[in-house]
C-alpha cells in the first residue's frame, strides 16, 4: 500500500512554478484520499483506522511535535478537549522531552511528524514509551522510525511533500486528528451517533470547498501579497482554533518570505503586542463567524484604532456582520462548520505566504537556513 | 495589613527617572518581603501561607492569566510538574475561558493577576468555580474581585506597581509560585524535608543576589541597549524555564521599546524562525549552565553561523563552557540553582528593555496603546 501511495503522486512540479504551489493545489485531492481511509462514506461515520487506540480507557492525552506539526497538534488539542472531553497536554517536542512531565501511564501520547524522523519528537516518544503510555504516530512517512516505534500508526496520506514549508501535510494532519477526535468522542460517549454523522458530513465537504476556495481567493491574495512583500513585520491574530492557525500563518511567512510575522492569541493583544501596532505593521486577523467572532472583531477594531492596517480573513456571515469596517483587504471564504474552519482557512494563509515569497524572489522550496526534516536536535 | 503594606512603599519615583526603573531596583526589597510571608527562615521551610490549598488531594492544576502574569504561570507550570509531579494546564485566560476545558472537579486552579481585576482572568476563574474546582488567587491587590472570589489568596506583596510594563510583580509572582510548588511537593511526598531545606535556602539567597546583579550588569546593559535601540526586530531564545522567560523578555521589549521582539523555544529555532536570522536581527539567548545548556548553545551556534549577532545571557560556568564564542555581548550572572534562575535572569532582561526604551525616548511608564490593568475583554 505504501508503494502504491508513492506511485499515485508524480514527484515533479507539473504545471506549477514551485513544489509548494503544487502541494497547495493538491490539497483537495490528498484530503480526499486521507478521508477515504478515516471515514466510512456510506454510514457517515469515522472508520476504525481513526480509533486504533482505545480512547474509552485513557484519562488524558499528550501530543508532542515540532514546528507546523506542533501547531496541527495544538488544533487537535482543542478538538480532543471539545469533542472527546479529554484533557490534552500539547507541547513542542524540544520542551516536552526535557520537562519530566508527570503523565499517567494509562494515557495515550501522539507524535506528529511529516517525516517521522524528527529528532526531538522521537526523543519525546521514547520518554513516553519508558513511562508506559500507549503511543500513536501521526506521520506521512509510514516507513519511519517514529512509525516503527509506535503502537498505532495514523498515516496522513499526503503523498511526498517536497517544499520545505509544510502545506498539504499540515491540512492532512488536521484531517486525521479531526477524525480521531470524533472517533474518540464516540468511544467515550461524548459525541452521539447523530453528532458524528453531522461532523463527518462536514469533513466530507472539505475537498469540494477547498477546490472552490483555491480558485476564488487567488487573484485577491496575489494583490495583497504584493503589498505584504514590502513589509518587514506582520502580526497574525486569532482565537480558538484560529489562534494556532494564526501561529501557522506567521510561521509560513517567516519560513519562506523572511518577514518577521508573529502569531498571537487575539485576546492577548492588549497585554503587550498592541504597543507595536502602527501603519508599518499589518495585522492579519483570522475571524470566521464562530462563537469568538465578536471578541475577535473587537480586538481588530482596537488594532485599527491604533493605525494598524487590517487584513481580515473571514466568511460570508463574518463580512456581513463587520459592516463598513475599513480594511487593507478582506478575504472572503465560504461559511463552514467550526470543525473544518482550520483546514479551509489554511488555504489563503498558505497562498499568501507563497505569493509574498514569489514577489520577494526568495527560494520558495528551499528557504535559507531550513531543512525539510530536522533529524538532529 | 493591606493598609500597612501600601504605606510601606512611597508611591513616587524617588531618585529614579521612571517608575519602571524604581520598581526594577525595588526587587531585592519586595522579594524579601514576599519571602517573609511564604518562608519560615528559622526552619528553612515553606510557611503554611504557601499551602493554603491542600495539594495532596488534587489530581492536577490549572493556571490562567494574561500577559506577563501568564508567563509567570508558565514558569510555575514547570515547577509544579517538576517538584510536585502535578500535571498543569496553563493557558492565556482569553483562550482558557472559551475552550470548555475538561477539568476534574477535584483539581485546583490558580489565577494570576497583578491588579486582580483582569477581565478574561476573572471570567476563567468563574468558569472553574462553576465546575467545582478549588480556586486560588495569586494577586498583588488583595482587595480585588479575583481575590474576593477565591477560596485562597496568595498575595504577592510587591507593593504598588505603577509602570505599565510589569517587573517586580513578575518576580514576586514567581517567588510565590516557587514557594507554592515546593510546599505542594512536600505535601505530596515528592520533595523530601532535606530537599525542601535546600530549595528554600536558594530562595532566601535571592534578595542578596539580585542586589548584586542590579549593580554589576548596569553599565554593560546600558551599552547594549544603545545598540538594541537601533534594531527593529529581535529574537529571544531559551529552553526549560528560560523559554517562558525569553517570551517575557520579548514582551518587555515590545511593550516599552516597540521593538518587534519574539520569544521562542530554542529547540524550535530550526523549525522556522532560523530563516529570519541575518545581521539585522539580534538573537538574545538565555542560557544558564543548567541541564539544557549544551543544547541551547548548539542552537546559538546555528544562529551565529547564519550571521546572527548573539547576545548571551549566562552565568560564570556557562561563559567558561562557551570558550571563545564571538558574541555582540555576554551578560554574566552569578551561578545559581535552577529554581531561582528565572528570578535572577529576569533582571538583565528588564534592564535591557528599560534602557533601550530610554535611548529611544519612548514614554516608558505609559507606553502607547497600553493600560496597566485590562478590565475589559
Amino acid at each position: 500500500r505504501t508503494t502504491s501511495m508513492a506511485a499515485a503522486f508524480r514527484v515533479d512540479k507539473g504545471n506549477h512554478r514551485h513544489f509548494m504551489e503544487k502541494e497547495i493545489h493538491e490539497q483537495p485531492e490528498v484530503i480526499s484520499h486521507a478521508l477515504s481511509a478515516y471515514i466510512d462514506f456510506i454510514e457517515n461515520k469515522v472508520s476504525p483506522a481513526a480509533t486504533a487506540i482505545d480512547f474509552s480507557r485513557v484519562p488524558s492525552l499528550a501530543i508532542s511535535a515540532c514546528g507546523t506539526a506542533y501547531l496541527a497538534g495544538l488544533i487537535g488539542k482543542y478538538w480532543f478537549e471539545r469533542y472527546a472531553r479529554l484533557p490534552v497536554e500539547a507541547d513542542v517536542a524540544s520542551e516536552f522531552r526535557y520537562r519530566n512531565i508527570p503523565l499517567p501511564k494509562e494515557a495515550a501520547a501522539f507524535f506528529i511528524s511529516q517525516s517521522g524522523e524528527t529528532a526531538d519528537t522521537l526523543a519525546s516518544l521514547r520518554y513516553c514509551r519508558e513511562n508506559g503510555l500507549a503511543i500513536g504516530a501521526v506521520v506521512n512517512a509510514r516507513e519511519s522510525t517514529i512509525a516503527r516505534e509506535s503502537d498505532a500508526i495514523f498515516p496522513i496520506l499526503a503523498g511526498p511533500e517536497i517544499g520545505v514549508a509544510s502545506t498539504k501535510a499540515f491540512t492532512c494532519q488536521l484531517t486525521v486528528l479531526a477524525a480521531m477526535a470524533i472517533g474518540a468522542g464516540r468511544m467515550r460517549g461524548t459525541v452521539s451517533e447523530t453528532e458524528e454523522q453531522a461532523l463527518v458530513r462536514h469533513l466530507v465537504e472539505m475537498p469540494r470547498l477547498m477546490a472552490g476556495v483555491l480558485k476564488s481567493v487567488q487573484p485577491q491574495v496575489e494583490g495583497l501579497a504584493r503589498d505584504l512583500s514590502r513589509c518587514r513585520d506582520v502580526l497574525y491574530l486569532g482565537r480558538g482554533t484560529s489562534f494556532p492557525l494564526a501561529m501557522e500563518g506567521a510561521l509560513k511567512l517567516k519560513e519562506i518570505s523572511y518577514i518577521h510575522a508573529e502569531g498571537y492569541a487575539a485576546g492577548e493583544l492588549k497585554h503587550g503586542p498592541i504597543a507595536l501596532i502602527d501603519e508599518n505593521m499589518p495585522v492579519i486577523v483570522i475571524a470566521p463567524f464562530d462563537r469568538f467572532f465578536e471578541k475577535t472583531v473587537s480586538n481588530m477594531q482596537e488594532a485599527a484604532a491604533r493605525g494598524g492596517r487590517i487584513v481580515l480573513i473571514t466568511d460570508t456571515k463574518g463580512a456581513a456582520a463587520c459592516g463598513d469596517l475599513q480594511t487593507m483587504a478582506t478575504i472572503l471564504l465560504p461559511d463552514v462548520d467550526e470543525l473544518i474552519q482550520p483546514m479551509i482557512f489554511s488555504l489563503p494563509i498558505q497562498l499568501l505566504a507563497y505569493h509574498t515569497a514569489v514577489f520577494m524572489g526568495t527560494d520558495v522550496d528551499q528557504p535559507r537556513n531550513l531543512a525539510k526534516s530536522v533529524t538532529v536536535e
